[in-house]
């Protein structure tokens, strides 16, 4: 893969100034031309150490139009990013639709290094392949651009430059605390890094690998190619968020004549009140204790809550973290987007709430939504709710694999039961707010919402992350099953 | 001042109930008046460990609609946290305009621990007070409504508590980690508490006092107390941004009458070509050096570039820029603010930017903003402007106390220097994207700019953060005198 990329490519002053006022121009008019079509994109600049990053990056800067531009660096690990999973500092530094984010290091850092100094595993390794290829595809899909720069040198080249600068009293690259490190490990490194690129080198993301031992050549290759995936991106536009349509996944009628997985809750199962009041305060003082057990093992917990209006959802969430320490958990409310959550692809505005080691996260309404509400309000289109089923499993992956306890309840009721609460609710003065016109509306719409959700727990109930459906007819008894639940299940977590 | 929290109220449950659904619904119906007015409120609950702060916030949860809350712990720091100035977390959890933030702990918490443990002698202490106060002075002079509240309980009656929980296997709050840490040192924590509580009871942000011996009184008091505020806000919507009106400051006349700052800078100092080819190379292979051990050695620096339209900002900041390793800094293009941004106060969408430990972001435009372009396009009222210069002291302070290396530039140049790079721009077709129409009206108003500048400086050029007024005539000349001046800043700062 990089034999193409120890040439030996140079190219003269003269020529690069020439070329570089035409590239320049027509850089910032495709850039442009981007900010316009709301397109985000990703740029990322790895390769080998010393191969001359940090002057493409500069070079880039002055040839684009830098507000708009953020770079990020993934040097070394924050603590705040080792208590959550890995790929949360990515989604942090995404960029808003429009805007570009130059990455100088990247997804692909810590598998390489890792692997280099024997500190993962090769199927630990290749794991991380399919890792990145999800989020690449994820990204692409949601209409994001990725353009990926591999900067090669021939180790003879390097070695000569290490000598020049060593004269040079280390200005460059060759200077940092990393490099030594690296150089030792060169071949090692590049057999590495090969695997990873073939692997990760798709049609929705391709890589670039430039030669890097002459600078011009290498930041006018590097411009060149930019401007062809600018404009390449842009002769798609309509495309946008149709780059790879998945065919659409089987699903139940919506006019709800065949039986869902709601059908085998038991509806009628209720407690009496003593049975109730013995229960709850139980179950409570023991999560209490769990909770702090949890905290103090840095053992993350994240709870959803979703359910048809007026199951119940808010009343068992107080009963939870009445049994929580208030300063142990957060209760994340999902309402209405804000422009920057809107600006990206939606799962971002849930990964940045993801909590630090040791809390426990609640999720009134959760990512579930685009299953939801947005497939039977048609909000996401066929391509967006059928995908979504993938991505969000990918999403519950990542955070069981850092050691989240997930749970997940759907709060089930019947109609009835739901037509009983709503007319309480308009008869209850500070209830009233919780009943609106939408409620009603969404009510009708009964059959539809069966079918989806029975969709919803067929793709997403995994084993790491299964579905607790509640039976919530019974409030009392619906709340005795989710303090069960919570408890039992971090029970099994906690050491 | 916590005798009369000593009294030993309680509340029936009849009476409790009777009054609970009056309030339930009053407060609703506040909070809904407050997110139309878009006014953000901070509750913050602090006061004796287990007077039961987590069953009031169970109980807010309960009488208030959620969508719009966020609770907020401040248990542990994390190194995310340690890694910037203190109040960067606070600033972290503001609430959106007609959102409420419900503080665990607060800007109160470390300074009283600390002190208690005698980990702070009495001057940091005290210092602290000054801190607290002029944080809530800019939160309310923004318009945020901050609810404080302190639970208080005897020591009999925590005694007694505890024995009780001992029986009931902790359940409540005795059972925490830190309870016993505490308890040792009750009296202690309260003759500390009551000094920070007596320096930071302002009008504009008073303390409320609540005894706690009795649930029902407690819960019952807390929301009559957060209902009286909420009114007493609503009934201020008007004065939002004057609630506390400071007198304007002296300035020069905006026909430029004066001599400013501005006219001490000699704009004929210049460079040779090859003095600047030297120096420049010089320079950056020194900065480079420094930079890297600035991360080694955990330091941060931030860099604001302001200056003239064309004054060369984007081309000084490459110089910069190029002599860094592309890992080690960040470049922040102030540009629009995002809903979000605007949701907050002003100096919100600096904060959120500030860098971990080690790297250098480099502003370009900065938080300057306020009193220049905002200040002269009367973007921003004279209330606002005028106590801006105070704000941003403070805010640099906070930089400047946690160690961060603070570099502020302007750059300078004449008027007929700006015009002549506008008409070069003009010609220039990759140079176009960088003059518009704003610019030739900004030019207008040289005279009310220059005005504004000298009282920039006037006010902010501070010991701890100095302005650095460059000659920009010659571009060359500026790249080296910003160089320079940011080398040896950094030399002065390092080990």
């Amino acid at each position: 893969m990089f034999e193409s990329a120890e040439v030996g490519r140079t190219v003269t002053k003269e020529y690069f100034v020439k070329e570089e006022l035409k590239l320049q121009t027509e850089l910032l008019n495709a850039q442009q031309a981007l900010r316009e079509a709301q397109i985000p994109v990703v740029i990322i600049l790895s390769g080998v150490e010393g191969a001359g990053k940090g002057e493409v990056l500069n070079r880039l800067c002055k040839w684009l139009d830098i507000r708009g531009i953020q770079t990020y660096a993934f040097l070394d690990e924050a603590e705040e990013e080792r208590e959550r999973p890995r790929y949360w500092r990515f989604w942090r530094v995404m960029p808003a639709r429009g805007k570009i984010s130059i990455l100088f290091g990247s997804w692909y850092s810590q598998p390489i290094i890792n692997r280099v100094f024997h500190k993962i595993g090769n199927r630990r390794f290749e794991r991380e392949f399919n890792r990145i290829v999800d989020f690449e595809r994820l990204l692409t899909d949601d209409g994001v651009l990725i353009v990926k720069y591999w900067y090669h040198l021939p180790r003879r080249v390097l070695k000569k430059r290490i000598k020049a600068d060593k004269k040079e009293k280390q200005r460059h690259e060759s200077g940092t605390p990393f490099f030594k490190k690296f150089f030792k490990r060169f071949d090692e490194f590049l057999a590495v890094s090969e695997r990873v690129l073939r692997a990760s080198d798709t049609g929705f993301s391709p890589w670039h690998v430039v030669e890097a031992s002459d600078g011009r050549y290498r930041d006018l290759e590097t411009g060149r190619i930019l401007l062809a995936a600018f404009k390449s991106r842009l002769a798609h536009i309509d495309r946008t968020v149709n780059v790879t349509v998945q065919p659409a996944l089987q699903s139940t009628n919506p006019d709800g004549s065949t039986v869902t997985v709601l059908d085998r809750v038991d509806l009628k199962q209720s407690v009496t009140d003593r049975e109730y009041r013995t229960g709850i305060l139980r179950l409570q003082r023991k999560l209490y204790k769990q909770a702090w057990q949890a905290y103090l093992q840095r053992h993350n917990t994240v709870a959803v809550f979703e359910g048809w209006d007026a199951s119940g959802k808010g009343g068992a969430i107080r009963r939870v973290t009445a049994g929580l320490d208030g300063r142990l958990y957060r209760v994340i409310s999902i309402a209405a987007p804000t422009d920057e959550e809107l600006s990206q692809h939606y799962l971002w505005r849930f990964w940045r709430h993801i909590p630090r080691a040791g809390y426990i996260t609640i999720y009134d309404r959760s990512w579930y939504g685009r299953v939801l509400v947005e497939r039977v309000e048609k909000f996401a289109t066929e391509t967006e709710w059928t995908r979504a089923y993938r991505e969000i499993n990918e999403f519950e992956a990542q955070l069981c694999e850092h050691g989240v306890t997930l749970l997940k309840f759907w709060i089930h009721i019947s109609p009835d039961e739901q037509l009983r609460r709503f007319k309480e609710r308009e008869k209850l003065v500070w209830k009233q707010h919780k009943i609106t016109e939408e409620d009603w509306r969404n009510r009708e719409k009964w059959a539809a919402y069966e079918a989806v959700i029975n969709d919803m727990v067929a793709h997403t109930s995994t084993h790491y992350a299964p579905w607790t459906l509640v039976a919530g007819n019974d409030k009392k008894f619906a709340r005795l099953q989710i303090l069960r639940t919570f408890s039992d299940r971090l029970d099994e977590d906690l050491d």
